[in-house]
């Protein structure tokens, strides 16, 4: 669509919008959405989860059963990514879980804690061999620091990854710590790096930019920012902001149309930012247990916060 | 509260937000508001305009009536505002319309297009001799530069007033587009700065920490972001990012309950931003149509932002 832009944009609107509905998604909405995305300059659509069978129900979208990944190609014109949670999958899945996606799947990426670093790339070899793309997402980047061993193992990743992902899981870091991360990324691997913001303290543009201007090679972002907690980097305020600074070819049209449907879903489940999602995203306190309370919408706000001061403060508390 | 911070927070939901309700609140909201406020580290309220009987059908809040101005008086421990819009009010206007408010209000802010800052500087000598704080809230900050008069006539402020701001008007600028104009500012004027931020590219919290950062020494911000078009920073996000990296002591109880009474109001009016806003935002054309094509809802998405396309090259459209 445009040849001259040196970094690529994913969008997984699919696969982190369904903590929302579960993973399911209607029919009429999924075909706007690979429509639409047809005509914007996007290149990667992640569209879920590749899972073994869970005890709970869990939407077509948490497992991608081979229908749902061969419509989607039908309907695509863009690369495919499916994610795998590092914590549910070992080497010996791989085969059974993958095999069957081949001609279907252009990337695999794998979700991780920065703590089974190694874990994960006994997994990735065994991705690579299947001929994937494969994306390192590794979360907690506001504490990787804190994760000697971690930084130490990087350069590791060189050997079986194409992306190397930021993931600030959060929603706190600031610009500088973006800059200040991807300093320490780029002394340690080749890989191309990524960023994944969330949205708990609205920066999700500015470090993604800021990630952008300091060398990172692709951006994620979701439609109206759906996705778990406080959600994600707005896709539409993305293409947004690189059109009209830097002229990136945009079709509105498409965007609104696809923006349209995920407003609509949105009344129903309420993601964005709130104040007990900014308390967690600048204190770094995870927003599962907030996601939870406020999508219950059984505590008060009150409550909430009280009960997040006293985590920060590792008081116990119900 | 604090003693040792160098800045001030100035809260002027009622006011900004006032575009959404025709300036009218319910007193029980308005009860919430003030006694949640004495809890909290802001130093200003801003509660609406005051103005010369218009044609159409304006709250009280769009004309403070002496009893409004009792009644905040009587309910709040801070420093209370009224802003003027400098295109409605002339100097032998000033006399009938501050003299009653001597003992109520602290400072009197004047909203001024950077084309009509002469005249603002007559208006604010005429306040000035009442006592007042003044404050000069000048609009459209991404399009000074092509104002040449108006930066070389900044100096004159200083006699005047005691708070230039800096507006966002458009919600289109980045962060250093904020520190190039501050510093264009304090090369011309030993007045104290001021920021006013839009939200439309979710920048109002980045640009209000970043013009902190290069000497700004106020900063607005309202109620869940309730405000004109796109809104405004919101007051908990600020308070919330300042709280964590600061220390800034913040009773989140006192924040929890002002919020809640707005995000319950903002059920009903909807403000925010959407992608006619971050359109309009990132092209810095003006919002106030967008406002109104958005909220009426009798446009599509897709036609507003033709609309504004079309705005941008000056096409004719209806």
């Amino acid at each position: 669509m445009d040849t001259v832009r040196n970094y690529k944009i994913l969008d997984c609107t699919l696969r982190d919008g369904g903590y929302y509905t579960n993973w399911d998604f209607n029919k009429e909405l999924v075909h706007t959405y690979f429509k639409s995305f047809n005509e914007l300059p996007v290149d990667y659509l992640e569209i879920g989860y590749r899972s073994s069978p869970m005890k709970e129900y869990l939407g077509e979208y948490f497992y991608c059963p081979i229908y749902v990944l061969q419509e989607a190609k039908s309907l695509s014109n863009k690369k495919l990514v499916i994610i795998l949670n590092e914590k549910d999958v070992r080497p010996e899945h791989v085969k059974d879980l993958l095999e069957p996606c081949k001609d279907l799947i252009d990337m695999v990426r794998i979700a991780l804690d920065p703590e089974y670093l190694g874990r994960a790339l006994r997994l990735a070899e065994e991705i690579k061999k299947l001929g994937f793309e494969v994306g390192f997402n590794v979360m907690y980047m506001s504490k990787w620091k804190q994760y000697g061993d971690f930084l130490n193992q990087i350069k590791e990743v060189d050997a079986v990854a194409d992306y190397f992902y930021m993931v600030d899981s959060y929603g706190g870091v600031y610009p500088q710590d973006v800059k200040e991360v991807i300093n320490l990324v780029k002394e340690r691997t080749k890989c191309k790096i990524g960023f994944h913001g969330h949205n708990n303290m609205e920066l999700a543009l500015i470090n993604s930019l800021t990630a952008l201007e300091h060398g990172a090679d692709i951006i994620d972002a979701t439609v109206t920012g759906m996705g778990r907690g406080a959600g994600n980097l707005k896709t539409e305020l993305l293409l947004t902001a690189l059109n009209a600074s830097q002229g990136l070819k945009t079709d509105f049209n498409a965007l609104s149309a696809v923006v349209d449907v995920f407003e609509r879903l949105q009344q129903d489940h309420g993601w964005g930012t709130n104040l007990p999602y900014m308390v967690s995203g600048a204190n770094s306190l995870p927003q599962k247990d907030v996601m939870e309370w406020v999508t219950r919408r059984f505590y008060s706000f009150n409550s909430i916060i009280r009960a997040l001061y006293n985590q920060k403060e590792k008081v116990q508390d119900n």
